[in-house]
């Protein structure tokens, strides 16, 4: 069976509400390489009082382990949300194969920000955007 | 006593030559609160196997531990090399108040590839920076 975007953006919402249920921006990243999720993580900065503790940071740390590489080449990211520059800026280094979105942050992403993909990352956006966009959306209105 | 940059960046220098002696990319990284050290590190993204473990990452999540609190407010980060997107991007986040760097690294630097820092911080340039330079150069040379 081919398993689909679709299928596991799901898991890396099920991620982002796991990190919304701890009042942290709900974000979820998951890595993918041969159909196997190698990791899955989402965002911990309160928890860890850590700005560098995104989902994708943590992700990409995670699957270098799994691989036993520090390169992510055919390695798939799901992301729930736009990668800011210090995540575009770890994804660069990483040189991963692919880079799937569910929703774009038009206020901190890294194409708003500054800041490149490697040439050799594909990305696609727009994968449940409306899920992966209305909980960040629930988040912050609950904020106010 | 007032301590002032240069003898900040020679322990960053210090650690960046530590970095060297592991064939690691030789970058240093300290941050200094109050006069007093709070984080000291060096690139070990060969060593961790690990894309993110550059000297800042591991600088700006010590520190954060050490003040108990992930906002580096009052806080200065001596740099032997200009910082990626990532690490500039990382310390976008921790809203550093100050970042004094050595060399400026054109290749790879946040300011060539793109990426903001907050615009409460300050950045100096040019703190021993024929040191710092000439590490990276040799470390290069080498590699040829």
């Amino acid at each position: 069976m081919l398993l689909n975007h679709e299928y596991y953006m799901q898991i890396a919402l099920t991620e982002a509400k796991e990190a919304f249920e701890k009042d942290e921006i709900p974000i979820g990243a998951l890595i993918v390489a041969n159909d196997r999720i190698i990791a899955k993580t989402h965002n911990l900065t309160e928890s860890l009082n850590d700005v560098t503790a995104h989902a994708e940071m943590q992700a990409i740390t995670a699957a270098a382990h799994a691989i036993g590489g520090k390169y992510l080449k055919n390695c798939t990211m799901y992301l729930t949300v736009e990668p800011c520059q210090m995540c575009a800026g770890a994804l660069y280094w990483s040189q991963i194969s692919k880079i799937v979105i569910g929703a774009q942050d038009n206020k901190r992403g890294f194409t708003t920000m500054g800041g490149k993909l490697h040439p050799k990352t594909e990305i696609i956006y727009g994968v449940l955007e409306k899920e992966c966009s209305a909980l960040m959306l629930t988040f912050f209105q609950n904020k106010r």
